[in-house]
């Protein structure tokens, strides 16, 4: 199994969320997988101090940031093509809707980085899964938009605790011609037809023991998946 | 159980090493510790590009890069006193002979940041344990210099792959009156009469899978050791 793991940035908020991503990558190696790191090539958003949460006058690129949660092992998205990839995971944090889409400041209608939407494309013509944790739905919600492909995907629920306006987010996802499912952090969201699954992870209150629990019950699921082919 | 957690920036090569900080928060959440991350406030000593390995010419400072990893619940090491741990863990990566120490530049000579000695030393009268991973024995024997305490500690063995020459660092942590012990990434060293465990980590050619349980053993051992009082 070769599975892709898409970064974007080092940091929930601005890039990648670490700890999603650190677990996402042990789940992966406990089922035996190949990881492939990668990431875009582009400047961050913005540069969030993580102690105050104010800006700070800086700039970061997404590749080099990514770069330190893989080790420095880690793949410039531009020299990755689906056909590499048996499946991709999408771990969650800001960066996946500041650097890839523009989700947290335009909502719905932000762009996103075309490369991204391309591979993302290239994998569902591919049949080949997708895991999207956390905020990452989105992102593969504005992927999907305008494709012949409506998922099933969740975000999370409004029914427990979470940080954020989970129906507003599910509204948004809705706008894309995908479908929404509310699901709390200890559930996923599997589509079987369109192949995707989804965890809510941190977009829930949650203990670094539920992310845990989250992104093991995805990536089992995943595999199941393949091993169902 | 309160656990203290140092972190000393984010990621590998100028900071805390990223998995070995998850991984640790994670298994100290499975034993059901109450985490307090703190660092302290002081200026990186470099900012190493990790996609590179090249310097940058930039200023991080090493409590706002270590809040990335805590998700901004971090505290000053300023603010911490002794008495409010039961414990003391000191995840690797170079940011503990970078930032806390410059065991990197100038080897066992180097200096050590005086509130992170002065706290190990008031754990250590404390009979509080600590645990160490990675290149954190380093500081730790460091701290130790001219005390009473010879301490058993590990930073991983000769006998297997390193990327390091782990019998040189074990020369210097024996000059500083320390005692180096040869551990694999599959051991941990544990020095019950100075209530230190120390673990190899990523010092070895490891996998997150090694990693993963590596820090498990330590934790797993701190835990009897705390049981026993």
């Amino acid at each position: 199994m070769k599975i892709g793991v898409l970064l974007h940035g080092n940091g929930v908020y601005d890039g990648t969320e670490i700890h999603e991503a650190v677990l996402t990558l042990l789940a992966l190696a406990e089922v035996g997988a190949d990881v492939i790191c990668f990431a875009p090539d582009v400047p961050q958003h913005h540069v969030i101090n993580h102690l105050t949460g104010e800006e700070m006058p800086e700039t970061r690129n997404v590749l080099v940031e990514s770069a330190r949660i893989a080790r420095g092992n880690i793949r410039n998205l531009a020299s990755l093509t689906a056909d590499e990839l048996d499946a991709l995971v999408m771990p969650g944090g800001f960066g996946t809707a500041k650097n890839i889409t523009k989700w947290a400041f335009e909502g719905p209608q932000g762009a996103i980085l075309e490369p991204v939407k391309q591979l993302i494309l290239d994998l569902v013509a591919l049949k080949r899964p997708i895991v999207a944790l956390c905020m990452s739905p989105t992102t593969l919600a504005k992927a999907l938009e305008g494709s012949s492909v409506s998922a099933h995907l969740t975000v999370g629920t409004d029914a427990e605790d979470s940080p954020y306006e989970i129906s507003g987010i599910a509204a948004g996802i809705h706008s894309l011609g995908q479908q929404a499912e509310m699901r709390s952090v200890r559930e996923i969201a599997i589509d079987r037809e369109n192949r995707i699954i989804s965890a809510p992870c941190y977009m829930m209150e949650a203990t670094i023991l539920d992310i845990r629990n989250n992104i093991k019950s995805a990536i089992d699921a995943l595999v199941a998946m393949l091993e169902e082919d």
